[in-house]
């Protein structure tokens, strides 16, 4: 079964965006790993939020990004843009459904809202956290109302001359 | 001058007790550095729950807990017990007067609200977090109203079969 990935980068305080939405402390001056886990992708789950953001971003993927297949979790949304497919029914018998498909594994890129559902659903494979040497002191956490404790594996830590500590765990 | 080494142990989501206060999460199977780590230090910061909460369990140190000597931070108590040390005045110059003594470095143990009033006053000098592989979900944070934006150094990390990693920083 393909695996679903949370990849993300996280401050020492565990914030994924500045009070402001932020995220010039992200790391870019290196690969960080990330050649080698786009690799194993071929599809990417985003909330309205993220999928809005990254529209008025413009769609130019950022070099080195891989083709994926995006998905785009919203309970308020009528379509999406052209190529992506909108979830909006049941979230657990659709991600299960795509998770029985054939492909690579796909990533969890956020936000948190979609994150958190999805974590409380145990339907998240592993957790690849790129932690930043920073405190942001406030912003959006990556978890947020996580109902019970989930127990996690640590199956890899690879630490960076910048400081930045990539941690690697599957669920469950 | 002595350092002052913030040492915790931390879910992977970033907080230092359970919604009740729990902390039967902290992994005691192995010693974890904390037999170096002690060798380091001859002082305790604490605040006044800590404090209360440790006279509530008795006054027997764990086995293999060092002598330390005990400065409890508060502004409402009068006194503390005999050999503990009552900080209550401008914490920014009694903190900087101990650190220029001489002496080991000294463990700032918590909690959060002492924690936070040191790191926003820029005196903590080291931070060593034991990241626990658990997401509790809630609880009482690690750091809470941090002010500004806190760069730190990776020194070290430290992974144990367990999956806790340990995780070393200098601040500023």
């Amino acid at each position: 079964m393909r695996k679903l990935i949370l990849g993300v980068a996280v401050s020492l305080d565990g914030f994924i965006e500045g009070p402001n939405g932020e995220y010039d402390w992200c790391l870019t001056d290196q690969d960080y790993g990330l050649s080698d886990f786009f690799k194993r992708l071929d599809a990417l789950f985003i909330g309205r939020k993220t999928y809005e953001m990254m529209l008025a971003m413009g769609d130019d993927p950022s070099p080195g990004f891989p083709r994926l297949k995006e998905y785009v979790f919203s309970t308020t949304l009528d379509k999406v843009k052209e190529g992506a497919i909108l979830i909006r029914g049941d979230i657990k018998n659709e991600v299960e459904k795509i998770k029985n498909e054939k492909g690579k594994d796909i990533w969890l890129f956020g936000g948190a809202s979609l994150t958190t559902s999805l974590m409380n659903l145990g339907l998240v494979d592993e957790l690849s956290l790129a932690v930043h040497p920073i405190l942001l002191g406030s912003g959006k956490p990556l978890f947020q109302n996580i109902r019970a404790r989930i127990n996690v594996n640590l199956i890899d830590t690879k630490k960076y001359s910048s400081g930045l500590v990539s941690l690697t765990y599957t669920v469950g």
